[in-house]
């Protein structure tokens, strides 16, 4: 996917914004959301065409979260997919405004890449959902408030819910539209979103307890040092793996009206868990 | 201006955050940009039911902006509108959420309260782009840049220019759009804004010079003390004083075409300057 090329009508952008921009987004990262964007459009008989607007917004709602997770405000990382934070790089300040700039790029992307004018509505409306206050910003806040309350297992669902599984959603639904999905697949397409999220975000705990930084590109044993709500914290490593399993399975269940050319997706949900399975 | 209706479809937001959107969003702001939509859609032959939607928007996306401005690591302002900023409310990391939170919001508020699709595209990329990295967010970069600068009078004006004028434009322009305007009127509607959001500009960086706390609800002289660019620290207050009028005559004239339907447009410029003249 060549992100970058969208990045390249800059007349105006000072010089640090760009650069910070160019740092959140082209990072290496695994570019998982424009993936399944792509993956969904094709499914339902959409071109891969139909997707690349949409997978790039994503990827930038995306990357805009993790610069203003990372901040010292909230998460205080200064380690990402291996490099620094990009406020580590370029200060505290550029870095939130580097964010904001990312989240309104994604919503230009979206206005300008998506021809059809009914479709590029609902895009927008469903990213901006996945995104805003009810979605994956609103669970961000549930995150933080977790830190100062009791382990429950109904709150870390309620938190990776909304933190990681919105935008999953998001994703799978907007792939859907651009592919032109009918309704009962748009709704097939969610809900294998939404539990491949919840069992991504389980798999994301499962690592920060039991992989070292140079496997993920991020600092380890964050979760416990800030009481982050969390399944092995909650549960244990073996009852959080068996968790995420079974949203694997329930999220390749989802796909069972579609035949071998979902056999990616399926793919994909496994590949989730297969480090521990 | 009812804005707090926009608010009510809140079932899962968490509650600290729908409180902080809340008090960013509907403090006693004076609503100067969705007045903009409003006034440019009637002008050219809209409805004002059809300049709510994109209002609301940019209300949201001038909220979100003070939000982020105000914080620790930008303008580290404490007073906003006479009462405590966002973030010495509700901490700083729920501050910088509830702003990212108003942006997606201004975003799903467009691509929801447009009924037609291609309008709602048209304004979404406007607004995405007087919002992003080419306008307000990358003014926001420059004016914190050029803290360590020298001050230079062409420095300002560019500032001033992706700051403010950025999102006049983009509400002058949307607007137009949402009432129906001809490419040359949109045009015109965008010079008037230009010039209105160059004399805003002028006026509050004259406000923080001349002005009490309580005459404007925030804190004053902090300008000079955080080395801004500004027209008076550049140019003194009497030649600022004449470069704001200048701005505002230039936002009349791009009027002329307009009748007598244009004089509170033309009011509204008048007005921002009257302090002084």
């Amino acid at each position: 996917m060549r992100l970058g090329l969208l990045l390249d009508d800059v007349s105006g952008v000072p010089q640090t914004l760009r650069e910070a921009v160019r740092y959140a987004l082209l990072s290496t990262g695994k570019r998982l959301r424009p993936f399944l964007v792509d993956r969904c459009a094709v499914l339902v008989g959409g071109q891969p065409a139909d997707a690349f607007a949409p997978g790039a917004a994503l990827e930038m709602v995306h990357a805009f979260s993790l610069v203003h997770d990372d901040l010292p405000a909230m998460d205080d990382d200064d380690l990402r997919r291996g490099q620094p934070t990009c406020h580590k790089v370029y200060g505290e300040a550029v870095a939130i405004l580097a964010g904001d700039a990312l989240l309104a790029l994604a919503f230009e992307t979206l206005a300008k890449g998506v021809s059809e004018p009914r479709r590029a509505a609902a895009l927008t409306a469903v990213l901006a959902r996945g995104t805003g206050w009810m979605g994956m910003i609103g669970g961000q806040v549930d995150d933080l408030a977790g830190e100062h309350q009791p382990m429950t297992l109904s709150l870390v669902r309620t938190i990776h819910d909304r933190k990681t599984a919105a935008l999953f959603v998001a994703a799978c639904r907007m792939g859907g539209i651009a592919g032109g999905a009918s309704e009962a697949q748009l709704v097939q397409l969610e809900e294998y979103g939404r539990h491949l999220g919840l069992a991504f975000q389980i798999a994301d705990d499962l690592l920060d307890v039991t992989a070292t930084p140079e496997e993920i590109g991020k600092n380890v044993a964050k979760d416990a040092a800030r009481r982050k709500q969390t399944y092995p914290g909650c549960v244990g490593t073996k009852q959080a793996v068996l968790a995420g399993v079974t949203e694997v399975n329930t999220a390749i269940a989802a796909l069972a009206d579609f035949g071998p050319e979902a056999d990616e997706l399926r793919a994909l949900a496994r590949y989730v868990m297969a480090r521990w399975t």
